[in-house]
């Protein structure tokens, strides 16, 4: 038996088992494209390092739209183009922006945005709950975004929510993107960004702005050399990723853009989903019976 | 203000500001040794990279003792000495073994342990409960290991955990060291072993045998390529990283030996750094009142 092909593989017996519940593969497997929703070019971005690997970000407008309006303006005035990767902390956070700090912003871009960390939640909004508690009352996707929901808190230390509340913000899962900020007020204008690469940092939900999550190329920034300055900052130039280019699908020329598919999660079939997800089988013995909201592992695939 | 260094550093002006409760880093550094336990150098691997970097992994014979047993003896007989990391799989695991799977196991190797994926608790445990829900009945720290507690269950889908129950398991945090294993009741010999390099997969928990954690090193094995293959393996030999040496600590000349320490977690001192990890302050707006068993980031430091 080869070990190391078995440890986690779906097996093959499934395939023959129809009693036993779908996998999470042959849920994907089985969707139609009415299970999925495009990513807008607008809300879509590029980003090309200096050896050409790519990664690409769905930015969230409905979350963080001053955020996301600052860096598609950004993007336009092709700002992030020779900026670098200056921080990779371990089982933490990838950063990029400007090294010397003095790159000046273009014209348009809002140097002070809102606080924009959480946002009543819409009434008609199908939120579909996957996680009871933790750093929320419950957390769960709302629109393809992983979301918490909770009442709103001022104390020090927060009191335990009780109640789901009417307020909604993103979660900081492994690929998700924030803005780089300094300290309150200050929100950042989106000219330094992150993505999580570790296991969620949720204490900084509802303390920084969340604006997108990485679609595909994650790798490419979360195998980069770990910086050794303190929290990760890479000390010297040499070590620094740089970045080629940042853009916007929606400003590439039509036959260029790329396109991607996010698993509706409005739908029966994404319930299946985080079910099959919460009571694995097959090589699994004792499903979990739960799964937290940054396990679900979200499908999203190249449009077809 | 230099937005890199501000975000998440620690607020300078806290020094002067008595008031507030103490930060992580504080109360770390006002520790005294008391709040310490040495690992024991039989308890300590040193893996030796090809390149010459170093992974320390600690183990926990308390959970897995025939699983540990076997990984002793293979360190010893040096069948470690020229495998390979052969998977790295993205927001999951990082695995290493014999890329060839024919390297005849040393004698006294146990071949079919038994399932050590969950024990009795004992009943003088000094278990420090950390978070509520998800994965178990609730989760914590048991003399310095993560362990979730819960009662036993077969059933599939399983039910939710009503008490915390008899059942005590190491759960699959980042950084987490395991046995790799094909389909049940194979539990793995310990030549194959992987460590968790993404949000904690805690749906592995009690479905496969964890048997250590490493202490200092991951960003040695966090950064290397991401397979190509399914599952993250990599698919030629020239991608794989070769394992120059594992060797246990109290093998190696006394004046050679690596010591490391790890807080303890049955004091006063380990609740008020949980909670000050539940309740940051400074740089954050609002603290999360609650902090993920995975997300403690429990100190370890070499030997003072």
């Amino acid at each position: 038996m080869k070990k190391t092909a078995a440890f986690l593989s779906a097996p093959l017996a499934l395939v023959a088992a129809p009693a036993l519940p779908q996998s999470p593969y042959e849920i994907v497997e089985a969707t139609t494209q009415s299970d999925w929703r495009p990513i807008a070019p607008d809300n879509l971005l590029v980003m090309t390092l200096g050896g050409g690997e790519q990664v690409f970000i769905e930015l969230a407008p409905d979350f963080a739209p001053v955020h996301v309006e600052n860096i598609r303006r950004l993007a336009r005035a092709h700002w992030f183009d020779g900026i670098a990767v200056v921080r990779v902390q371990d089982n933490y956070v990838v950063q990029w922006g400007d090294p010397t700090e003095e790159k000046a912003l273009p014209e348009g871009i809002e140097a002070a945005p809102p606080a924009e960390y959480e946002r009543d939640a819409g009434e008609d909004w199908d939120f579909a709950p996957v996680t009871s508690g933790g750093y929320a009352f419950n957390s769960g996707y709302v629109n393809g975004w992983p979301v918490g929901r909770g009442t709103r808190i001022g104390e020090n230390p927060a009191p335990p929510m009780e109640t789901a509340g009417s307020l909604a913000w993103l979660v900081h899962c492994y690929g998700m993107v924030g803005v780089g900020r300094g300290d309150n007020p200050d929100t950042g204008t989106g000219a330094e960004l992150y993505t999580v690469i570790g296991h969620a940092p949720r204490h900084l939900d509802r303390n920084i702005a969340l604006a997108g999550r990485i679609v595909e190329g994650i790798e490419n920034l979360s195998s980069l050399p770990r910086g050794t300055g303190p929290l990760g900052f890479y000390e010297t130039e040499e070590e620094r990723t740089p970045i080629a280019s940042i853009r916007l699908a929606s400003e590439l020329p039509v036959a260029e853009r790329p396109h991607f598919e996010v698993m509706r999660t409005d739908t029966e079939t994404f319930r299946s989903y985080v079910d099959a997800r919460a009571n694995r089988s097959g090589w699994f013995i004792r499903p979990a019976g739960a799964v937290d909201v940054c396990n679900v592992n979200l499908p999203i695939r190249r449009a077809q």
